[in-house]
């Protein structure tokens, strides 16, 4: 730290992305997707003039923006485009952040996000099931945030009860982070479309294959909208490429092959979750790219000497547990062998 | 705007990026370059796996970072590369921006980050010739940040003279945004070896024809980079992709290309220049790619029904003068010959 920085920073504790390995492993610990972008992004991709990089790109990225828009049958006055939905929601939190509350156990940036933005924060801790009470949210007064499905639990609330959430007080913002919905969870965009109090955020990091190309985007009222951009435009006008551009575009129209992939990963993921029950572990039902294991820390750690990487945390109320991702259906039967024998050691 | 938006931002007018335009136009009113990327970024570009786009990338850019710390001299862990300069502008005005001044003509943005951070801004008139007045910001009590050279009036002070600022007061940090040095000017990242309290940031849009790919860098000491850090851990961990990365690696290490580049434009402006003094225009003189040029708005308004693009301010300050951005010597050419025109126009 310098003699410099603000004195309120002092406290600022930044978030601490997943680890990258740096051997070769199996790495379940980020929720990546197993399978490569469409083929038709990777197309797009491959047809940007490189000379036009001398030139500043649409900051709108509105060929990705409309082609947002179109799939959820949405004015594209109500789509904004941004560097990963890292970005919306740190846009979110400074747009409409100044009293925010959000579940004790949820994605642990929204804490990070809250005190960059200088927010009001608190928390409510969730149902002994892991699901997210929703009478805690319900006319409370400050902005909400919910991760739905909600990370790292990967359950949901159904549509409904947000809607419950959203009509208690039509003056106050509800934000739902979808990074996770397309794996069997219900968007609340529908919702964005009636009620002007909702934001949606979504990313194409995890079920369009694109984390390296850093493309999330929020859905909302135009006025909503117009305040993200606000900040965007104070910030960073220029946070998106052609690549990101033309990729997210190309990926949201190829319907068919993301069908497909969400399909698998669900299918592969109810494998791996019964195939673990059967080995007597706890697994929290999902309808995320990832299951919440019990097992803890021995569990990561004889995992990670097997070359399989998952996601731990220190912290109090997920000691117990272990986050893995979804890979290949080859990755889930070496997860699963690895854990069989891991069970076996312990046995002896 | 909605009735969710912080109180706060009420008054926040973000900023206007020069304007796209929609026909066909000889554009010269955003400083781009107009030689493409160097092939050599191009063609790491077209190396890209498209396979890998699944996961998420190198969060720091290293093989960029390490691409520019060896191309300064300077350790690695000095250097910080971000997504475009204008995000490592708004970190440095989150984290050091409290009290912050800067000179009343420069670029726009820097009171636009200042709303969006809460800074306490002041800011400092030019001398009568445009140049910045040292003795204004010797030990004045804030941080400095000093575009040089200057925007948009194209002079730069010597490396003395902002080393004379950073000596004033060793306790006080000096943010010099170096987005034109390449074109003439002495870049400060000698002093950033020396002195603790100077943080230079540079960008590859301009002088390496990469403004699409949004790379922008700051170099300082081990505290204050680990200071921007974590703003941007805070902010948005994975703001840069590998597209960004491999071509800012190469753009950076094909030397031969960037000077070839440089000095081409820098030989355009100077005839241009020299032909619009001879036709009677005032010309700032410059060590950017763009050229201060009396005239104001008529100038402007008149030049863009001839298809010629440049950059007009409203503001007091600026209302005089047109800013035109270096094209090729073709399209320089017809920027004289229109403004012949121009002239002959008046005088009939």
């Amino acid at each position: 730290m310098s003699r410099f920085i603000r004195k309120d920073l002092l406290g600022l504790t930044p978030y601490s992305p997943g680890q990258q390995p740096e051997e070769e492993m199996i790495k379940l610990n980020t929720n990546e997707n197993p399978y490569p972008p469409s083929p038709k992004a990777a197309d797009a991709i491959q047809k940007i003039s490189t000379d036009d990089l001398r030139l500043y790109w649409d900051p709108e990225a509105s060929e990705a923006k409309n082609a947002i828009a179109d799939h959820y049958h949405i004015e594209s006055s109500r789509v904004m485009v941004t560097n990963g939905s890292d970005e919306a929601l740190a846009f979110a939190f400074h747009a409409f952040g100044e009293k925010i509350c959000f579940p004790e156990i949820t994605y642990s940036f929204y804490k990070v996000f809250a005190g960059a933005a200088g927010s009001h924060a608190f928390t409510f801790p969730l149902k002994k099931d892991m699901t997210i009470d929703i009478k805690d949210y319900k006319g409370y007064p400050a902005t909400v945030i919910l991760a739905n499905p909600n990370a790292p639990t990967g359950k949901a609330l159904c549509r409904e009860q947000i809607r419950e959430i959203v009509l208690s007080d039509p003056d106050r913002l509800v934000i739902i982070d979808e990074a996770y919905v397309d794996f069997g969870a219900e968007s609340c965009i529908p919702l964005v479309k009636k009620h002007d109090n909702i934001m949606v955020i979504q990313t194409m990091s995890k079920s369009r294959s694109l984390a390296a190309m850093r493309i999330g985007f929020a859905v909302g009222s135009r006025e909503i909208i117009a305040d993200m951009n606000k900040i965007k435009y104070s910030f960073n006008p220029y946070s998106m490429g052609p690549f990101a551009a033309a990729a997210a575009k190309a990926a949201m129209e190829d319907e068919e092959y993301f069908r497909k992939t969400t399909t698998e990963i669900i299918k592969t993921r109810e494998l791996a979750a019964a195939g673990l029950r059967d080995l007597g572990f706890e697994v929290v039902p999902s309808k995320t790219n990832f299951l919440l294991v019990s097992g803890g820390r021995e569990y990561f750690e004889k995992l990670k000497e097997r070359k399989i990487l998952t996601r731990y945390w220190e912290e109090d109320l997920l000691r117990n547990w272990v986050r893995i991702s979804i890979g290949t259906p080859e990755q889930m039967e070496k997860l699963l062998e690895a854990t069989k024998e891991i069970i076996c050691e312990k046995v002896k």
